[in-house]
């Protein structure tokens, strides 16, 4: 299932409005056929996988990040009905699809024909993997991750708006990477005309995922390349995304964070103090520290030269 | 040696001006002795574990932090002298004393009767444990240690001053256990009347260990408990003080970094965001990003509860 969810990684930020799901078949201990989810959506990544093993998938086991659909679609055969065609023995997924055309109709279509299925391993790490299709679907809006470089002070800038730089080279490119698994960049007015930010991702092979920019702001102006919306809210009515990364600056990651808007913290530390600069986020509405405890939890942590990397997910229970 | 080096910590903190050495006497492959530098930098680790080994001596290997003293004094004999009466067969020291009343003679008399003396096994960890003794002896001051306790926006308190608590108990227990580990705790004059803290170690069994209180103001007045000092420079002056821990505030924190008087930072880092909170740190005197590269270097770090310390040392190459 793990390499199954590494490969579900590979269509995120890619799918929407689908699930970026990952799928792994194994028969005789071999891997015979793997697959996620294709840009668009379509195929999905039982598909890919089942064309990949082809007469090997017969008897074999499939891992998928998902339940198999179980709806038709003018797209193309249900993933239930072409994994019971194709013979395989065992299905065992990570999560089961809440969407209603499904909603078990896909296990229980596949036990009918005899193919044992287990449900729920690594359900956890598939509800990360596939937050942005979850958030659109319980929430009505795209996941949103607010990223921070700062410094160990808490510093985005020098006082003078100096900022780079203040993560090194291996934090800025995974920042990129990050940027490839987002359908929408957004960024407020202040650092888009500060900086103008390119807002591309800047990857060799990746060059051609750059994601949809989107620009905050009040102002009734348009400006061409970008999509503007006018406060945090409003993210949910942008078509086709389910996942949002908001850039900057202080202004616009205060808005959403005094929305309760942002699903998960980047933070990228470089080993430096400044003193004095810009701090990361403004005011959010805080009234009592004690009501600053309790909302995010550690899921991921590592060194990007001597820079840190953190991730945090916002506590909703 | 990383025995001897943990048993070198337990006088941290109290040894002034004398080093807190560590000692460890292993014969047949068992621990015969321990002993570290006792308060008030008298007797000496050596002598301690030779006393607990006895006869057992005879025969056996010295793991010891630093160099065997070999001038003698009013206050007890040599180490070497009575390393080389025990009859030990080895000595591995992980740094030379630069004593100059020792500076390698401590090594010499020992080879000279006989005994094998290897030296430099484990000399990074023994520097940083001895760092009190070693900032003394080469710059002249005590060695400062600067500890923030922050939200992961780099805040110290909220904007209206709110700091209780930022940090979870864990965290704070361990900042009473620093507290013990430095012979003087220095706080800035806002801080102190803002929060009159009492400075001292809250830690069941150690609680006699608190340090001298320092405080830093341009002020001439005196406050009954406290020492004065009127700039961070002046901290070279307190007798007995081979380890300053400046607490806060800002005002102090800044005053100290601009001086670059800073040899380590201690970040205790709650998993909260305040947003527009008071800072960590104001003007430092960073003219340009560029030059706050480089000075910083990750040397330890763990999860307290579910806060995080860093601890980053001083680079002065």
């Amino acid at each position: 299932m793990a390499a199954a969810l590494t490969l579900a990684e590979r269509g995120r930020g890619r799918t929407a409005p689908n699930p970026n799901v990952g799928c792994m078949i194994v028969k005789d201990g071999r891997v015979v056929g793997r697959g996620w989810t294709q840009a668009g959506g379509r195929p999905h990544a039982e598909a890919v996988a089942l064309d990949r093993a082809g007469a090997a998938a017969r008897g074999a086991t499939v891992y998928v990040t998902l339940e198999p659909c179980a709806h038709a679609s003018p797209r193309g055969p249900t993933c239930s009905d072409l994994l019971i065609e194709a013979g395989v023995a065992r299905v065992v997924a990570a999560l089961g699809d809440s969407d209603p055309r499904t909603d078990g109709s896909g296990i229980g279509r596949l036990r009918d024909s005899g193919v044992a299925v287990d449900i729920g391993v690594g359900e956890a790490a598939a509800r990360r993997s596939m937050a942005g299709f979850l958030t659109r679907r319980a929430l009505g809006r795209p996941h949103v991750t607010l990223k921070l470089a700062t410094s160990l002070d808490g510093c985005i800038a020098r006082a003078d708006g100096e900022s780079r730089w203040i993560t090194g080279e291996a934090a800025r490119a995974h920042a990129h990477l990050e940027r490839a698994r987002h359908e929408a960049i957004l960024v407020g007015r202040g650092t888009y005309e500060a900086d103008a930010p390119k807002l591309d991702v800047r990857l060799a092979g990746l060059d051609n995922r750059s994601p949809r920019r989107v620009l905050l702001t009040r102002s009734l102006d348009t400006v061409a390349g970008l999509t503007v919306v006018g406060a945090p809210e409003r993210i949910a009515d942008l078509d086709g995304v389910d996942h949002v990364l908001v850039e900057g600056g202080a202004g616009a990651a205060s808005a959403f964070l005094a929305a309760d808007l942002i699903d998960r913290l980047l933070i990228y530390r470089a080993p430096i103090l400044i003193g004095g600069g810009r701090p990361a986020i403004g005011d959010i509405g805080l009234d009592r520290l004690a009501d600053a405890h309790g909302r995010w939890r550690l899921v991921d942590q590592r060194m990007l030269g001597s820079d840190r990397l953190e991730a945090y997910e916002r506590v909703r229970d």
